[in-house]
């Protein structure tokens, strides 16, 4: 996987053919966009997966029922407001949200997959989203950044990617900043294709690609109510090599994570987690998630300081995995730090400097297998605290 | 557990008969106290719990050598340096500070338990240790505040408790505030009684005690390398009731534990987090567990902001415990805010007003069954990061 030809994204996202999407102030924010409206011109094959926590919202809820059907035409999504923790209400809310998109496109409530984003434990102003959906038929373009714009929260930017496979696109949209350790997939993913797939073959692709994608990215360990990723295949441009396609898909999904660790909250680094000679894929994962979850670590990354010693307690504390001391190696951007789990006399002020690069990579070899496995996060700095201590949750 | 009646805890704590202490600088740091030793006048049956972390220090790793004789007449600690990830070298210097130890008190290096907390990565300056460690048995006096001080890292007090049990005296004295999510005991937890028991049943004992205490607390779920929590009795009072012993023994290492959370680095407020109705024990801590390290409730309870949804997020994203949401209930500082996994339309100004409180409680009841636990730890401060992102390994 990781020695995989890059390939190449465009500077300006595209949509596949016959993908648009708009998106609008439906009046649940003051001004900002808070509406947006992905649509195929036929209908797609479609996979999705949910988030895991216990506590779904009710658009998740609703799309594991809409998933099962393998066909979508239109993704409706806002945000503000998650609609979880709402009861029967709220599950009610999503099914109106659904049937006023397939309305407003000429189609049917379970062929449009809805999402929500935003506060937890409110009821979302159906009236004002059913009002803001009416005409955004008309408006529809070709740009995903604009629907992108739609569905942000904390993000500092919107986020969009596009490549090409043999004669398809595929296109990636995506939001999430906080409450970031997807279980299932990120907060909110979308991808578009015209490659040519059928919903089973779509739904194995995509948990490939989640496994060691968006499952790998944390920004701070928790894991949100609404996380969904959703894979739409409309098939105008036909059939493409799987194996190809596959190896695009993963690849966007992986440039995507790193899109979302970078605009973690209050982050100003990305933090690539690396871990080889694992004993198995498990232990390499939980090994990896380990040092990019520890606070020790996202702060030594802050303050770009080489401590050894918290990487190493941070490789320790994988209390499951197989670690064997005396032949755990690390490098961080490179630089050799430690040997057979012995801290080595390295260059500190190179590594000082090299630790205030945009990109942090740290990468352990643990010498008991052959498993390997790379996890996406972000540096820990005020700008979260201040961020998440300020926030208001009504 | 919950309901038991609290021991009386001295407001000046005390040693038991036939303990003494002192702390020294030997030069490790500039100018603060950075060796402390602690002796019991004859051989006191002993027991320890240490970490679990893969890369234990060479302290740790002698004493679970040591640990096994079920004796002790001394405790050596020195702070500023941990003595991990330092190879043979590392162990040798930690039996040559028991052997320093045991010269100074006539006892011999079997009997003396070692530890180091501090800096990993780094040698033992062990000739600064063994200069410091010549002419202490001379300066032992009765007060453990001055042993505590000698253990302290980024502690921003010494921390000792006292209480009595029957004719017998208990003392704790500990450190700690961060790199804490101990799973075996906090970094350093001395206990020490003049009561008699064996070395089997002070194990058994401790085990009981640091399970519901100090392997409930986390700071910021880095585990150090370093824990380490032992119990010496010295017999010196003769036979206590070992009920009255245990539950005694349990209450002081709960109310450590807090002293520990509300210490912890950058905190402004201890925060306990108790989960009831759970299918089972191990379901409960984790569900507590899940709640104290979320950083998104950390950062809440620094906010004060009563964040249902956060709440649930933090049920929810303990994927192995049996969580319904239809029969989760919550309370923030006692006020009810979740009732069958629902937000409840509570009186916000006074919850947010009850959040400002230095102790916060985050209840939950769960209704899948009869367990209970409770975890300690604190709020997610800017000074938690600005303490370690401009800490320096070297």
């Amino acid at each position: 996987m990781p020695n995989m030809p890059t390939p190449k994204f465009d500077d300006r996202p595209a949509f596949p053919r016959g993908f648009r999407c708009t998106s609008t102030n439906c009046g649940l924010k003051p001004d900002a966009k808070d509406l947006a409206l992905f649509v195929s011109e036929n209908e797609a094959a479609a996979a999705a997966v949910f988030t895991l926590n216990h506590f779904p919202g009710a658009p998740v809820i609703l799309g594991r029922e809409t998933i099962r059907g393998g066909r979508l035409r239109a993704i409706v999504a806002n945000s503000k407001c998650s609609n979880v923790a709402t009861g029967e209400r709220g599950i009610e809310n999503a099914r109106r949200m659904a049937a006023a998109a397939a309305k407003e496109i000429g189609s049917t409530a379970d062929r449009v997959l809805v999402s929500s984003t935003g506060v937890i434990g409110v009821q979302l102003a159906i009236e004002k989203i059913e009002q803001g959906i009416t005409g955004l038929a008309s408006r529809l373009q070709a740009d995903p950044m604009v629907g992108a714009e739609g569905i942000m929260t904390t993000d500092t930017h919107p986020k969009a990617l596009s490549a090409r496979v043999g004669g398809a696109t595929i296109t990636w949209v995506a939001k999430g900043s906080g409450m970031i350790e997807p279980n299932m997939a990120t907060m909110l993913a979308y991808i578009f294709t015209d490659a040519e797939f059928d919903a089973p073959a779509l739904d194995w692709m995509l948990r490939q690609a989640v496994h060691v994608s968006f499952n790998m990215l944390s920004v701070d360990t928790d894991t949100s109510t609404s996380d969904t990723c959703a894979i739409l295949a409309n098939g105008l441009a036909g059939r493409v090599d799987e194996n190809e396609f596959l190896r695009v898909l993963i690849a966007g999904c992986l440039r995507m994570t790193e899109m979302l660790a970078r605009d973690g909250e209050g982050a100003k680094h990305l933090l690539r987690t690396t871990v080889r000679g694992a004993a198995n894929d498990d232990d390499a994962r939980r090994v990896a998630k380990s040092l990019v979850n520890s606070p020790l670590i996202k702060t030594m990354v802050h303050g770009a300081d080489p401590n050894v010693g918290r990487l190493l307690m941070a490789v320790g504390k994988a209390f499951e995995a197989d670690v064997r001391p005396g032949s755990t190696d690390a490098w961080i951007n490179g630089h050799a730090v430690v040997k057979g789990g012995e801290r080595l006399d390295f260059d500190e002020a190179a590594v000082r400097a090299a630790l205030t690069t945009e990109v942090v990579d740290l990468d352990v070899a643990l010498g008991a297998g052959n498993a390997s496995a790379t996890a996406y996060g972000c540096d820990l700095t005020a700008g979260y605290i201040e961020e998440n201590a300020a926030y208001y949750s009504s």
